[in-house]
Formats: structure tokens, sequence, C-alpha cells
């Protein structure tokens, strides 16, 4: 913030006042160095407004055209970097107001008519987030992309399914993969239902009670690109529901985010090592030589608490807010801008690199072959077809569990051995010590067999290429 | 919970277990007392679940028809409170098999094949919700009614429009009730994209891979009423989404009324007092004999804590849980509950309140005619149309409310009175002094004119009655 | 809540009232199936102002003694469940007076002179919570003292240090474990300075201003133990911050347990398996009949999430209340009892987990033997008392952790070898390549060496028993 | 951050790894762009560390004073902004090692021995926390002073007492304002009491585990100020409790000011006005001429939003990390940085507001001279005196409220008026009538009388100026 201009007297709205703005309130008070980023939005919002005051004769026509040259010519200076800001500009709306005057001197003074920054903020604040949801959307989407593709790659890669963090089940690296490409298609899908709601035009609400002037805010919806304009003025400038409920979905993505990473550093843990993280995405210890730390990773996990923290901030601010605006809602921007700018670089970076992470088989295939009880289930499930109750297999199997054949690797443990805990194991039943077939087997609809797998893979990587 | 059996070897699942659970551990890790309330879905899941596994043939037809029977009766004993809970039942799950099991023995084995804990419990969650859901809705769009009709009552009656809790610009109180029933119907659209989400059969997911048996995981879909089954059966198991985002959607529900609160605490206030709360929503204090307090609108404007508070506890549970199911995520239900509860009850007394809301014309009408602000806004808008630039003529209007012209009855100020701010103001000006009048003229699309409030009314009432 | 007395002239506070309370209403703002488990607070507290007010002469003292009788059969009837609560009692202030009056009579009518049920309350909360951090406090010194026998036990055994969750450097489980025992004392620290924060008596404080009759605050703080009496009337009754902070500190606790419960998860891990957690801690699974589940670990690091909701919940419920009381304060008993019961009960089954926690030496000689990294640190700073700076040290370190001599086991490298690296390697220099040797040499104040360990470790066995 | 150097071999952590950090990751990985403002701490430890190590013979004596020399000009370089830094340095530790390399050469390089990042970064914090604190006691104590001021000023105005936002009680409004100067009292004790807490000193716990190295932790800790020593070196790394307690504190402070922000907000209200906020902390409106918005208030109100959600957020970012330090924990310093300055703001700010607050006696006579309420309670307790129960006495004002009686300015009932409702009303209950009186006689210890508070304020004024 280059300049204090400091006079109260120059105060837009200073017409009221006989004091002028005490310099720490106007330090206090200003978000323009937050709301700085919104200036192409609040320009193109004022443009449209500035055309519909001229098509429906509310300014002269010649004045409105004026103005939107002007308003152009600061989009460019701004952009080149020629436009002085100052603190007693107080925010983006009088930011533009004042260097628009100054440009173009009396008409600009016209372009504030039927228009409050209450309608004027959530207006900027509407065209941000559609804009923002959509690149979301596009990262998400990105990161879809890649997940589908390492999961083809290993479609076939028998891996460690865990429950409580202890062995449960094999199943594939793919089928894996695409338990986290379903968390991010609702995630996705939540992002276009609040796009939906956000889709509504609240420029025409004025302070609160809509304006005695013959506005057409069909116009300027339409030239801005929503699909409706909003039916309630008080609610319009009022609403932050759009802010909270894409923090909400944003947290979401943040506990996806981090349950994935959260299994990155388990996997990749020196006494795990079942994941490769390249080194590319890793940082070594000031003090051990030897440290190769999955800081990428644990950065999305720890920046989770960021994501909650902001939509604690917005939902806290606007708790028991009397009807309309009020400027506690200022806050709404900072915990907003940071959460998109840190989910975006979140879902960046780790779709970077789950292109690159690739299986250990030693230390995979050294997990895979010591355990039977991987394979527990699938014999309990053998002995439910051939007629034993479930609850029974399952006491049989446990006991199994507990014996000295548990020990052993499964490969080879015979049929002699299986019929030690039931004489219903036939020949057959040697086949299901085999961690491949025992993924193979899960053929149930969303199971973990490759067959079906694939056929998903496939759906994904169609939809996100 | 009425009686710990105490040996583990009772467990269902204690095959593997060489000692008996700890005591301690049993009561500490014990769900039963909190997800009992879920006895009609899990009964319901069970017997949708066993007349696939009939139909499939991977039990036997009689089996199936036992089992079915017999969690018939189980429901029926539970609800005429003639079943015994105990701790060592650990969970709903368990309790109604124990008792299957005592009650037709053999069959009721059979009953927990190709299924899971993991994927029961979500299944009987996500049934919960969908009624919780469809509970929500109901009474949203009774106060939605109740606020329409009051709405309707008052929407000539002149009322103080507020921003900052400053006086601003005269709406109706029929326009600001409608505020609250849009910030309602987004609450509702939220739900309503919640439930589609939600509308996903998890079962067959199993523990976390599916299944070797061939199970017929639409039919249980169709049996149960949902649209669709889940595509990954690690996602299925893991997934929470469904309530986080309810208690998301919850906490939103809690901002708006808490905002609603926090205006019926104000203007009944006996400094204000420009609403009358029905005495049958108040209480007394027990030391000062005069007190009539807004309790109601108090503690729901409290239970917004209650309400965000939940979102958080799960928002923290589930953050970078490792896949899939952790014993975490039993601590889902706690929150779910008490919010749904919580905010059922507040949606239904505060529609009841609603409904016996007055104004108060008298403390209203001083208010509104000592107050030449509120029509600040109109004068310089009257300008406008006298080609002064708006920016022009809110500076002139800000110099008038400087000046002694703004201490008196709007009503009695003259034109000569006016035409001292500025020459622009001709013979109509006066009728601009006028609060109805004021009311009247905000014509703009959404505006707080009455002609167009009524029709947005007639809509709502429409739709909810 | 037995029965609904409905009609509210019954109201004690009722006599400015015309209409009786709406029975929605009634339900919704009571309190005391909540404040019922206050009663032996507000019964005592009610006893020493009985006495204060009889020895005052602001009653008759044969008042007084009557009051007093009387309050102490309520409790005895309580206790013997031989009392009567209703719903139209309110809160268990007016449960009591009510049973009184229908005991006593006319005395009944005096006790609630010069007291407000907004003093009260906060009393009987101050009361509970002065309890409730005593017992805290010897839960954690039970831990502590559990942890410490346990690190006593373990103050010579290896164990590998991590941070990122990769291998860094040797420690010994005792010194890992004291770690917690030091997080513990932190947590106790604060607990006793919100005690001596907490320790102020409110009673006198009246609704808000005081009271006009000359009551004796100091004798009632005396009688009940408090150390000193609140000095501004409207701070006293509006104060929640000791229920804030208490859940402050509570939260910090479940964070504690919650990295100890995650340590335990990931050690005791089928996978890494270096930690046995007892079986009577863990539970199995419906399903698949092989898994031993850490599900007491899972549950207490879940509750976390509980914990930091119920803070969450509270500062919500008072941000920006109003001077002094509102009835939204009502919302704090909840998120408070439900915190400390719960942080109770995980302490309590952490500290007997603790007790049964072995180490697995087979799994952690495997991890141990293989891995050089852990000495890489060791290596580097004996280079460094031979003269090589530390940044070049990590250099050639960091490249041995590149090379072939990685990958053997460290017993077996020779000083040959060290010396392809750097001819600064000594014979002594051999002795490093041994874990114990290692971890014995972390002699700096606080490291890790057993020698310095064990005298921590009998500082607290001495403190703790 | 200007530049980025690219090569990973350039990184002084490099040695181990055969390719260079992705360009991404460490743009994403960085914190120097936030840890920047610690140089000063990180310089100084530095220093202190240097000279421990040179006093100790680790490193040359000669090589410990070029080390420090270059460490003074790097921090004069950087102040008078001659420093360039570079993304690749990764953090602020980074950086001042690189910048000490290129500029004394080889003894750079021995700069970090027995020292890590993990214990380097914690001092640091624990110094800026340490400043931190005095700095918001200082201004804590600089409002209280200012409160304390106010309050002498007024401590004879009588002000309307509310509860639940309805007229309860006359006070002063100097006891209202005393009650704001206990709640920051208990917000310094609890800083003091964190103070306490973190007052230890970590260096030395080097990466986790301590050194082999002879290191002199108490002369360092001497040097630094610090108070003692951390006594286990993995708890030293992992701990971030000093951060989260602060940011517990600094949301209850927020609490506080938001409690008073909202009365601040209503009292001045334009329908209540019973409070002058000067015009020089207010704004106007773009739109409406008239407004006088209350924006300071309102936006320290709404800050409180951002204090609980940074809490939220470290609490999140450290459930459930494992020990001991994980990156995770880099995100601690984006929340208390945050926290640490918007507090700091908004303390100064109110300060300043509450200097120039004023009373409008006008507003405040008219609500004090109409309402008989105020003095219920007064005459209930008189009745008190006449040997009326409590209880009885409260129903009988109780039915004067609600009679004609209780539409009269107080001042103008009659000692004849009063013996209507009851003949135990003597000639010298008329005194009641008085709102000045009602406060004089709440005499009880911290009750609204002048004479008491008068003393409470001297002994403030004398404590904090």
């Amino acid at each position: 913030m280059v300049k204090n201009m400091g006079k109260n007297n120059k105060k837009l709205w200073g017409g009221r006042f006989l004091s002028s703005t005490n310099t720490k309130t106007e330090h206090f008070t200003e978000s323009l160095s937050v709301d700085i980023r919104l200036y192409k939005y609040d320009i193109k919002g004022s443009i449209a407004h500035a055309e519909m005051l001229g098509k429906t004769g509310i300014i002269p026509q010649k004045d409105s055209v004026k103005i939107i040259k002007g308003l152009k010519k600061i989009q460019t200076d701004i952009e080149s970097c020629n436009f002085r800001f100052s603190v007693s500009d107080e925010d983006i709306h009088m930011a533009v107001e004042r260097a628009l005057t100054d440009d173009i001197g009396e008409p600009a003074k016209k372009l504030h008519t039927a228009r409050s920054r209450n309608d004027q903020i959530t207006l900027d604040m509407k065209m941000y987030l559609k804009d923002a949801i959509k690149n979301m959307i596009v990262l998400i989407e990105d990161l879809q992309g890649n997940l589908a593709e390492k999961a083809y790659a290993y479609a076939d890669a028998v891996f460690p399914g865990m429950t409580h963090m202890q062995l449960a089940m094999p199943v594939t690296f793919g089928h894996y993969l695409l338990s986290f490409i379903h968390m991010f298609e609702r995630d996705q899908s939540r992002l276009k239902d609040i796009f939906g709601r956000a889709d509504e035009m609240p420029l025409g609400a004025c302070a609160l009670a809509g304006t005695n002037l013959p506005i057409d805010r069909l116009y300027v919806a339409k030239k801005l690109g929503f699909s409706r304009v909003s039916r309630n003025s008080m609610d319009a400038v009022s609403d932050r529901d759009y802010i909270i409920e894409t923090l909400a979905a944003v947290s979401m993505i943040g506990i996806h985010l981090s349950r994935l990473c959260e299994d990155l550093v388990v996997y990749s843990s020196s006494a795990l090592n079942i994941i490769n993280l390249p080194e590319g995405f890793c940082t070594g210890s000031s003090m051990m030589p030897h440290k190769k730390n999955p800081d990428v990773a644990e950065i999305v996990r720890g920046k989770t608490g960021n994501l909650i923290g902001n939509l604690v901030s917005i939902l806290v601010t606007m708790k028991a807010l009397p009807m309309a605006y009020n400027r506690d809602m200022q806050e709404d921007k900072k915990p907003l801008f940071d959460s998109v700018d840190t989910v975006c670089g979140c879902l960046e970076i780790i779709s970077e690199l789950m292109k690159s992470v690739t299986l250990n088989s030693g230390a995979l295939n050294k997990i895979l072959g010591a355990d039977l009880g991987l394979l527990a289930t699938d014999l309990a499930e053998y002995l439910v077809t051939k007629g034993i109750p479930f609850r029974e297999a399952h006491n049989i199997i446990g006991r199994m569990m507990l014996s000295d054949t548990a020990l052993k690797n499964p490969r080879e443990i015979t049929l002699k051995e299986l019929r030690k805990f039931s004489d219903k194991f036939g020949p057959d039943s040697t086949k299901l010590l085999d961690m491949k077939n025992s993924a193979a087997n899960k053929k149930s609809l969303g199971g973990a067999a490759p067959v079906g797998v694939k056929k998903e893979i496939r759906k994904w990587l169609k939809k996100n290429r």
C-alpha cells in the first residue's frame, strides 16, 4: 500500500462526516491488500453495470461509453503495474472508482448509481469463486487422470489391503488407487453443486433493499454469464453460504489428500518401504546424512489443518450476524483465497508426485509371501461353499491362525495340512494359497479382481483424458 | 447396557484369540450404547442380505427364510422392550446376530456370509442418513411455510432495514422474512445433493476387497431403495464423506438460525422492542421479578456452537486416517446423531415461534418517524433522476444529514427546506418523505417493494403448503 | 425426565407471566437432563448460602437450619433414587428449590434470597471443575507412573528413533517413553494453572449487579473451599473462561494421546510389528478370521476429534455474546462434561494398556541390524572430532549412504571399508557400528544415553509413586 | 523469493541424493517466505551456538569468532535490504548458512555441528514467542489502563445492566467497564503461564536423540535468556504445545474482544444509541449518504473467527503425528504469526477507540427513566428486609410488573401505589425508585456500588500506569 492520502473529506462516502478517519482505523479496516486480487472481476462487473446504466437511460449513453473505456484502461494499468494504490482507498472498489474519477472526471461520479459496495463485493466474490471452482475441477480431473494411468499400469500388481493398519486381504495396487479416484469424484460433484447454487447474480440488491431506479438486472446477469439473478435483496447482500460451502468442500478434499499422504508416508517409511517416492519429491536432513524424507506428502497432510481452520474461521465469523451486511463479513476473503490457493497447490503437486510413484516389489513380496492371514477370509469362504456356516468357518480358520501353519509361507502349505483343520478342504483349495488368485477371485461388483478393476479404469481414463 | 458376559471366547470373532477382552476395553470400545438406535436399519439391511444369500444359493433358501423370520422377531422384541442388550455385544450388529443365534440356532451362523461389519455399518448409516435428510427437509419446508405466511401477513408492514445494525432503508417485514426463506431453500438444496451422493449401496464391499462368493449387490440395492451400488470396495468401507457433508450442511442451517435468532433477541430487547416474542417462548428470572427473556432464541443461537463443534469433531477424526476402515471411524456416530437431533429440535421450535411473532407498531413508528437517514438514499437517487451524478448527490445528502433538517420528523420537512440543499428538488420530491412510499419504490427485481414481495410470497406459499 | 407439570403459573419465576410456557419450549429449554449431575455441588453451595443468610441475619437462624436439613435430605433422596425430577423444573436449581418447598414449606422460599441462578450455576460449575481437574491430574500421574515403570524396564532397550516416519537414530525405548511423560507433565501444569484461576467464588454476584442485602461472600468462599472471591459482579456471571481453557487443555491431552496411539498403531501393525499390544486391548474382525486390531489405540486417537470439537463448540457459543448472562451459555455444560468424561476414559485405558505393552525383539533386531543409516550421524560426528567441518562430514557420509556399504549389516563393515570414504576413520571408529553404543553415546543433557535417561526416570518414579 | 538456484547438488543436505529436487517441490515445500521473519532469532541462536562450540572446543575458537562476525554481518545485510534470498534456500536456517558459507568459507561449514534444523526451528520459535507474549501483555495492560481511566470518569454514571439483552438492573458504566479489565487480566495470567512453560531451551536435542559431541546446553540457555533446558530430546523437537496454547489464549482474547465489540455495535446502533463511537473509528456507506458504521468494532468481532480458525488449524495439523519431528509441523508458523499479528492489531485499535467512547446521556436517561423493571429486584429485596420470604416478594413484584404502575416513570410512583401491592412498603421505600440509589445500594463485595467500584479502579490505575 503505497500512500496514505489521509484526509477523510476525500472519502467518497465522506459527506456526513465532520472529522477524518483515524489513521490507525484506516490501516486496520482497509481490505485493499487482500481484495486487490479481485480487480479484474471488479472491473468486469463495473463494465456490465455501466453498460446497463447507459442502456436503460439511467445515465447518458455517452457517459457509459467513457466509463467503460476508462475502466479498461485501469485494468491495463494494473496489469502493467502502472497503477498506484493507496491505503486510503480502503478497498478495490474505491481504488477503481477514484482512479476512474482522476482519469475521466465527471462521468465517473455516475458509475456507482444504483449500486452499493454491499452487492458489488458479493458479485466480485461470486465471479472469482466460479473461476476458482472451474480451476479446482480441472486440477482434480488431472489428478484422477494420473491416478487412473498409474492404476492401469498396476492393475494386476498384488498389494496388501489393510484395515486398522493390519494386513487384511490382497487387493491390487490398481484397485487401491481407484478408491481415491472415487473420493475425488465426489469432491468434483460437490464443487459442481456449489457452482450451481452460486451462479446467481446479486448486483441490483444495492445496499439491502434494491433501488428506486429502473435497473435491468437480467441484462447484467447475461453479460456476466450468470444463469439467474437473486430474488431477495436482503438475502443477496448478506449471503456468504457459497464461501462456507466451498471451504467445506475444500476441507473434504484436504481430508482425502491427507489420507492418501498418510499412506504414502507409511508405505514409503524405511521400515516398511513398499512404495518408492521419487527423490525429487523428498528432501534430506541438515544433520542426518542418510535421510530421505517424504516432505511433500507430509506438508500436504499438514495443510489439512489449514483448510479446516479456514472453514472454522468463516463459520465463526458468520455466526449470529444480524441482517443484513455487517463489516465482519470482510473477513471472508482471507480464508477463501488461502484455502483455494492451498488446495490447488496440493492437488497439483500430488498429481505430479503420483505420476512417478512406483512399487518396491522386493519388500512387497516379502510381506505377501509371509502372511497366511491375508488369505484367511478366502479359506473361510471356501468352507462356506462346502456348506459350513460362515460363523463356524470363521472359527475354524481363526484356530488355524493360532497354529504353526500360520507361520509358514502360504505357498508351502499342503492340502494335508489344511485338512487338519477341516476335512471339507478339497484338492482345489490349495489354489487359494496364492495372493494373485486371491485378488482375482474378488469378482463381486466393485471388488478387487483385476478384470473388473480394469473395466473401471478404462472408464476413468476415457472420462479424464 | 445390562450385563457383561465377560468371556472373550464368546466373541463371534474370537477364534484366533487366546485371552479374553479386558473388561475396561470392552466398556471403552463398545458402541452399542450409541448405535443401538440404528437397530431397524440394521435389521432391514440384514433381511435384504439374507434374501439375497438365499436367492443366489449361497445359503439354502430355507435358512434364509428362518433368518428373516428371526430378524423380524428381534425387531418386535426391541420395540416392545423385550430385548436384552449386553456390553459384550460390542455393537448393534453383534447384538442382533447373537440374539438370532440364541433364537434360531445354526442358520443364524450363515447370516454374516459375504459381509463384514465394515460394509454393514456404512449401510446402516446411509439408510439412517437418508431418512434423517428427508425429515430435515420436511422441517425446513414447514419453517418456510410459516415464514411465508407471516411474510404474507406483513407484506406491507414497513420495517427498518439495517446494515451494521444501523438504520439503513425502509423495507417491509415481509421482505425481511423472505430473505430467510431463501437461506433455508439453499439448505434444502444442499441436503438434496447430499442425499443424491449418499444414495449408493455399499454392502458387498465386505471387509475391503469384496468377496469370492457370487453375491448379487444390485438385488440388495433394489430391495433397500438405493438407486445404485458403490463401484470400489475400498472406498465403500472407508468413505464417511456423507457424514461430513451432512454436518457441514447442518452447520450452515445453524448459521442461518443463529442470524435469525440474533435479530429476534435484538429486536425484542427491552430497549428496542419492535418485535413481540410470545410469552410461551420466553422464561423469567429466578431473582429479577420483571424479566421476560428470549430463551428459545438464545438457546438456538447457542446451539450453533454445538453444530459446528460436531463438524470439526468428525473432520479431525477422519484427518489422515490410512486406508481403509479404522476403528477411529466409530466416532462418526455421536456427532452425526447429535447434530441431526439438535438441528431438528431447533427447526421445529423456531418454526413454532415464528408463527406467533408479532410487530410492536408503537415502537416501530417511533423509530421510523424519527429518522430521515432511512430516506437519504431515496433523496440521492431522486437527484440522480434530475441529472446529478450519484457521487455528487451522495455528497449533497450527506451534508443534509449533518444539518438541522435531519433532526426533524421526515413528514414535516418542506420542499423549501429540501431546496436549501439542491434546487433540483421539485414538488414531487416531498412524496419521498414517507417510509411506506420508500419501500414501495424499491421495485427493482428482488427489491423491497410489496408488489414484488407478494408475488414471491405466493410462490413460496404454493410450494410449501 | 418423568413428568411434565405443565402449568406456567407453577414456575417459581412466573409472577409477571400471563400465559404458561409452551410445552415444546419447556422441553427445548430444560437443562435438567444435563445439569442433574451437578446436584451435589448445587446442594453444597445452597447449604453454604443458607448458613451465610442465617449468620448475617438476612433470614432467621432457625429457617437457615431447616433449609440445611431439608437440603441434606434431598441429597439423600437423589442418591437413593427417591427423588422425582420433572421437565417443568427446568434445571437442577429449580428442581432442588421446588423439592425443598414441598418438603419444608415457608422457609424454603427464603433460600433464593440474594442469589440468582446466574451466579448459582457458575458456582456449581466451578465446584465441579475443581474436582474434575483434581481427578484428571490423578489420572495423568497414574499414566506417568506406568510410563516411568515401563521406561525403567526398557531403559537400555535400543529402539529405532524416527523422524518423518523414517529411521533416524537409535534411542532407547525408555527414552522414547520419557518423552510422553514430559508432554503429560505440561498437561498437568496447565490444569493446575486453570485450577488457580477458577478458584474464585462467584456467588453474591447475583443476577449481575450484586445485591442490596448485607451478604458475607468471604464466609461462603471459605465454607466452599475457595481461595478468594470474584471482584466484579458482571464479569462473575458472564465469565466462562474456565470452561474454555479446560477444553483447550483437554484437547492438548487429546493431541498427546493421539500421537502416542498413532505410534502404537503403526509400531504394532502386522508389517512392522515391533511392539506387541496385549490381546486384551485388541478385537477381531467379524469377517476376517486372522485379524487382531488395535482398537483401543484407534478409538483414543479418534476421540481427539471429539475433544477438539467440544472446544470449538464452546468457543463458537461464547463468541460475541453481549454482557452479561445469556441463555446461550447453558450450552457450556454438554461439551465440558463430555470432554472431561472422554479424556478420563482415554487416560485410564491407555494407562492400563501401557502397563502391558512389550517390545518384539525379533522384529526390532531385524530393523536395527539392517540399517547403517541409523548410524550415519554418529559417523559424521566422529569425523567432526577428527577436524572435518560438519557440513563436509555430512557430505562424505551422504555418499557412503549411496554406496554398497550401506546395504551391509553395520556390524560387518570393516575399518578398511570406512576408510574408502575418509582416511580420518581410525581404529576406534568401528565401535560406532553398534546400535547400543550409538544410543549410549548420546550423553548430551536430555539425550538418549541410558545413563541420563535412568536418572530422569528415577525422578519421575519418585514423583508419581 | 528472488531466484531459484535449481540444482539439487547445491542443497546442503544433498550428499545422498542422486537427482535434484523437483522445481515444484522446491516451491511447494519452501518455508522461507514465512519464516524469514524469524531471522533475528535464528542469527541470535546461531551466535550463541557458535560461542558454545568454540568454548567447548568442539570447533576451534578462531572459527567460532569468524562465524559470529559473519552472522552479525548477515543480520546487518538483511536489515539494510542487502541480502538476497532464494527459493532454493528452503528456509531461514539454510539461507543464513549458505550466505555465511559464501562469505567466510570453510569455518561456516562448522556452524551446524551438533545441531539439526529440528531443534533450531523450535528454538527460534520459542524466542519469537517469548517476545510476542511480552508484547501482547504490554498491549493488554495499555487497554486495561484506558478502560480503567474511562471507568474512573464514569464511575458514577448509571448504565442499564442487561442480561439476555433485556434491561436487568442499574449498574454504572464504570462497573461495566471494570468487568472487561478482569477478563483481560485472566488473559494476561494465561500468557504468563505459557511464557513460563515455553521458557525451556531446546537446542542440543539435535535431530531427536541428542549428540555424541560434548556440548554445553546450559551455557547456550544462559546466553539466550532461557531459565532452563529441555530434559528429553525427543519431546524437545516434537513439542508444539507452546504454539497451541498460545493460539488458545489468543482465541480467548478474541472472545473477550468480540463481546466488548458486540456491545459497542448494539449500544451505538441508531435505534438504541446510548454510546457514542467517535467518527474516526467509523466509516460511511458508498450508497447510503447518512450512514456512520461501527466498522472497527465489527472487524474486530469478525476477526475472532480468524483467531479460532488458526487454533483449529494447528490442532488438526498436530493430531496423531508420529514421534518425533514431521514436516507437517512446518505449518505451525502461519497460524501463529497470523494470530499474534491479528490480536495485537485488535488490542491496539480497541484500546485507542475506548479512549474516546462517550455516553449519550439523552438516550440513556430516556431508557432509565421509563423502566420500573430495572428496580424490580430492589423492591423485592426491600420486602425481604421486612420479613417477606424472597420467593413471595418476587411474586408480589412480578404482579406489579404486569400492572399499570409498571408503565409509569419510576420517580413518579407514590408510596400509596406501592402499598397496593404490599403493606410492608414503608416511607423509606420510595427512595428505591431512583436509578442512582439503586446502583449505590449494590454494596456487596464486587457489586455495582460506585464506592466499591472506585476502590477497584484505583487499584487498576495504579497497576497499569
